[in-house]
């Protein structure tokens, strides 16, 4: 826009240089493709996906619509909370294909997709990423279809973990679930690594692992992706909230060493967002691209706006500042949970997770818990040893436990 | 909220008379659970959904959390983009079962599941419904994966439709696809009764039937309820558009007395919201649940409260309007594009559609449209007699035609 | 920005053909500064104002702020109720003069004051113009100021009208207030040109004359403006709400011809912003820079980025046809008047009046009005014979009666 | 509303537990009519405001608008801007005074000006307060309206301050102006209070004295209101930027000991509003009220619930950190300052503000802030010894100096 010849030539050019500046500072993101150091501005943020929404044809003032059927909005309420794009994201054919009638959300969606891959390039995973505009669940349920076109996967196979919606994604996409059950290591409660060998060898599968846990749980990621590379069986790793802490990213890089086809992981966890969107990552581009052909049809814009909009609004340096606070409170937190342990005389369970403790107790947990959450204490969370989800073990776990998160 | 005593008491009465008249739209609704006859203002539809969304957990003032994980926005702009329901819709296990953690979203849910019910029945279609947070492709392939897991079905019969995303939900959950194909009666192309009677007839088979086609693609889901019903077949209609026309609610009233277990429709055909949203109804309430629970995790929580915004912001007296005004456009549509045929010697297409008509055409038909399309006349789409995908019709169709629609 | 080499080039090029298509609507504004003929969509005048708002210095990415104390505003819910003008608009010398902190909000004002010019010349009315930041009321004082300091005018001679805030602005700025009284013609209520003319005389006079009234009081401006030019003595009119009819245009035009220092419009009431901002408008620019003088430091950019929308988003066309119902309802009205007042034996008040029309009534006509009000039929107003202020009359007026408006 | 029956009963339990909470700190404010300890979230404050404007008649769905001509407003974007408050505030008699058209603004002024008092009174001033639609020289020339209507205040004695605003406020309402000349006092500019003794008696004078200065400019406004208080002269104190330092806090309790009618701040100074807001606060409740009565006709609601919004944001307690903060900041300035000028061979003026410093320069002063300008250093004010309006001091000045601030 030319704001010329308004008002005198000095103040004139003071306010071009601001709104310059303003501007390269999002030309220079559009440039580069990279998420930027310095958290950027709501209004600026505003201003980007403004100019996007404006490049979706139904913003065309001279376009005649006749009898079109899309993108007509009843109301600005609905159309602010997709930030103005209207047609979503995706193609009948590929949830990453750019879309004709829609160029502004399709580079939208692409510009997000790049910022996440120098993101996750930053904190040392040399992966390419797409964002989705499905949570975790929906995430992995679209890797499991893609495994199935691929290699002709029939079951997966699944070390037992504490969490529906992966299994609910294997039925979702009707592959048959074989079950690795857990056991007991001391307070650790793990899939043993030569049960999920034997569970390979038996058929068609793939390997769906879990790399974030709650204690007593453990995950042992890179030793299944030897496994997989061994055996050449396909793997996916489901980890939802795994981004915001290093251990979990080395694990991460470890794996990708040997045989990972696709991770998961989650936005609302990772990046702050409202909850509906998810990230999948891996070293196999050919093989992300199948995934984004699983998605049937276009999807909401909101999901992959807001992923966009967290990698702005954060940037880089406040993102690790933020990683080195969450190591820092769970620091704190062992040391008081030891602190209070021995005062009352329970123990704090000897399991490694960067994230998340757990204490012993003789109480009812669940009752314990739902006093605090009464209290409106809230995270906590108790689990009795016979509770099979609770605990990840289907057998009855030596103690009464109460887990506390430090996440990010 | 008490405003009294702050201004003279015969202010104070004027003013809460009409806060109360305001509140009492609302207050209607929500008793009723009905679609309003008059449309609501923005503004208390917001206010509806600023109360319900400070029922979240995350709005606890007084909670204390405790290495939440949850529901912690990044910005303003996202959260606002949600109507601050921050933590999504569904529970791991069921899609449209309330969250614990969030009341207000869950109420907002069941609310527009029920004000979507009360809107199909003034429209004459006594079904349970339920709103999707993903469009129609996703939609569909919820009911397929629910069909696999109740009626063991592993082929789906799908009498071919020029549509993409209905063969990638097949593909997407697994099953087998088994294509109809279409032949040709006069203009119309149609895929034959018997033909897809000696489809269903050869395995665990269930039947994908379309309901809103382009010209000259007829439907013919009664037939089809018919024959499922007569080899008990399960029965899915992809009725993408058809809410917004008497003649496909009529088709749909019909094939409903037959065997049907689930009918899709997107909400941003039918209702004017952001591509985004599904409608899943049907009389099998039984089913519809079970569809619920194909949804594997939660979901965003913007393509639901975008649909309740719709119904709540249209009202039903006003669509009854649209409806008419669409009927009227069609009706006005089809003499202008006979007189046009007379003149350029060409004809309109007879075919049956209450919504969109075509017109033959000695020229490329690819050309023409791209023309248009430069011209910035969007909609017509030109269709070349070779084309399968466009003509639905895997031989070569006697005509080029151009498409055009008079929709909602 | 620069959306380049994200997607595939042709659909690029569409994207950036649409981006441009909407940038040049606002450029053509830009360069044109002339009202559009065509209204503006909210998105288009949004960005409008925020890369305006961008060029404000408080928005300056790089600036280092020592100890500044301005333009910090708490809440992004206030930064938005200004479009992000912190800075708000004038100087503390001059209420138009471009504010060096804020380059965006000066351009804006500019274009405003621009826009309004061309919106009133196309109207007929070649004159200048400002928006000004306060309402009718205190536009008129800062224009009584100026009349102080220019012409020394120590006392201001006011045919009596039923407006309490012009009365208010004359004592705010410390002059005498002269009152004309009203003589009855008939219906008509009008003060007598000849006292006006012999008020005139006795000091250092100024008139301030109304434009828009309720019957029974008739207005005569044009009259004033002749005896003014005549007695060479300053005339400021009111015209709050002149704007929107070609009857009060027309007197504006012809009183242009004589002594008219400057004209006081409301923009709510002409330009349906909400209540806050005015219109001064003359031929006399340099008594128009003294107004602006008169205003004492800075002010609030709400007002003037309204009336800036408003101008955007309503357009010279509709903005015509606006013009045109209003005086299609007028008709109606007075039919509608003529045959109730035949068949409650009643009469229409036979008073010149292009917007409000008046019933006479036997009843108690603030109880009857009441009685609509509580009915909640707004916009009549009951006046009672005696009522001075209402009948802008100091004696008794012939009839109670019931006002009625049909504005724009 | 009801939320009654959607969701199972023990999380409808919690989730109007929520919500219960929510609004019990809005209910709390509402009974308390006192600033809130902690600060209240952005959407609680909408909530408030959304539910007031649903009070104003123009909101009322039943009403039957007969040519109404007021508070319809063209675009949402407008509407919110003014959160839904279209009528404004104020009445054509008084600024203050409910408007019957407007039951929710009404309440929404009187709420804030309830607040404005406890938040006063909380820091230590015990006085009526109001908050004005207009920035701090139009609510000076309203406070000097008053003065002349109940005192006959003819001539405003004004001890030189370098602001525009206060004199253009004196000549808006037509009053004379006598300056009294400030004298030099070591590095101190003060205005000698026996000069300002002197140019009371001489006529029916009233005083406005300045609290907040830059250096070399000191303040007397104690002195000066002992002088007011035994030669019976009213006296306004333009205190700008005073409420967030104790030194002037203390200044203003001990002068409200003896004579002073007004003091008159700034939101955007003080609470972090945009600019267009003031208030106006003394111990003489009429007096107040007259000044109420200065305002001519309605004005935008826009100012009013900015400040009511900042003080429902901030709350008291981080008030008083900023606060805090600002003592600190001023100290470390002070240091700095002293260490550098000792490295440069300059001073740091000996003159006592709680906000700004200033330091001797043997450079062009103007040039150097220029320079830092340039450089986007905003804040530093470089003042050559001769500039009268700089220095306050009508004489040449010892030093060029350059001024920096460490404000709230």
């Amino acid at each position: 826009m030319d704001f010329s010849n308004f008002i005198p030539k000095h103040m004139e050019k003071r306010g071009k240089i601001v709104l310059e500046e303003n501007l390269s500072i999002l030309n220079k993101i559009l440039k580069q493709r990279s998420i930027p150091d310095e958290g950027i501005k709501e209004e600026l943020i505003e201003l980007l996906l403004y100019n996007l929404s404006l490049m979706d044809t139904d913003k065309d003032p001279k376009a005649i619509r006749i009898g079109e059927r899309e993108a007509r909005v009843y109301t600005k309420l609905q159309e602010r909370s997709v930030f103005y794009f209207n047609h979503g994201v995706g193609r009948s054919g590929n949830l990453i294909d750019p879309q004709p009638k829609a160029p502004g959300a399709s580079i939208m969606y692409k510009l997000t997709n790049q910022l996440l891959e120098s993101f996750l390039k930053k904190l040392g995973l040399k992966v390419n990423a797409i964002a989705t505009p499905v949570a975790t669940g929906m995430s992995i349920a679209l890797c499991l279809s893609a495994l199935r076109r691929i290699y002709r996967v029939e079951e997966i196979v699944y070390p037992f973990a504490a969490h529906k919606s992966p299994i609910k994604a294997i039925s979702l996409v009707g592959l048959r679930m074989r079950l690795v059950e857990t056991k007991l290591y001391g307070d650790v409660v793990k899939a043993p690594v030569e049960d999920i060998e034997r569970a390979i060898k038996k058929g068609n599968s793939a390997v769906l692992s879990t790399l974030t846990f709650f204690p007593p749980r453990e995950e042992d990621v890179v030793e299944i992706a030897k496994i997989c590379e061994e055996y050449n069986v396909p793997h996916i790793i489901n980890a939802a909230y795994a981004i915001q802490n290093n251990y979990y990213i080395d694990k991460l890089k470890k794996a990708l060493k040997y045989r990972v086809d696709a991770i998961v992981s989650s936005t609302d966890k990772n990046l702050f967002t409202p909850i509906g969107g998810g990230i999948i990552y891996t070293k196999d581009q050919k093989f992300l691209r199948e995934i984004s052909l699983s998605y049937p049809g276009r999807a909401s814009a909101n999901p992959i706006a807001n992923t966009l909009i967290s990698l702005l609004a954060i940037g880089f340096k406040k993102y690790r500042e933020l990683m080195k606070e969450q190591k820092e409170s769970k620091k704190l937190l062992e040391e008081l949970l030891e602190e209070l342990a021995k005062k009352i005389n329970e123990r704090v369970l000897d399991v490694k997770n960067p994230i998340a403790s757990a204490i012993t107790t003789k109480k009812d947990p669940v009752d314990v818990a739902g006093k605090l959450y009464n209290l409106r204490v809230t995270g906590p969370r108790g689990v009795r040893r016979g509770d099979k989800f609770g605990t990840s073990y289907l057998g009855v776990y030596p103690y009464n436990y109460i887990g506390v998160n430090a996440s990010i």
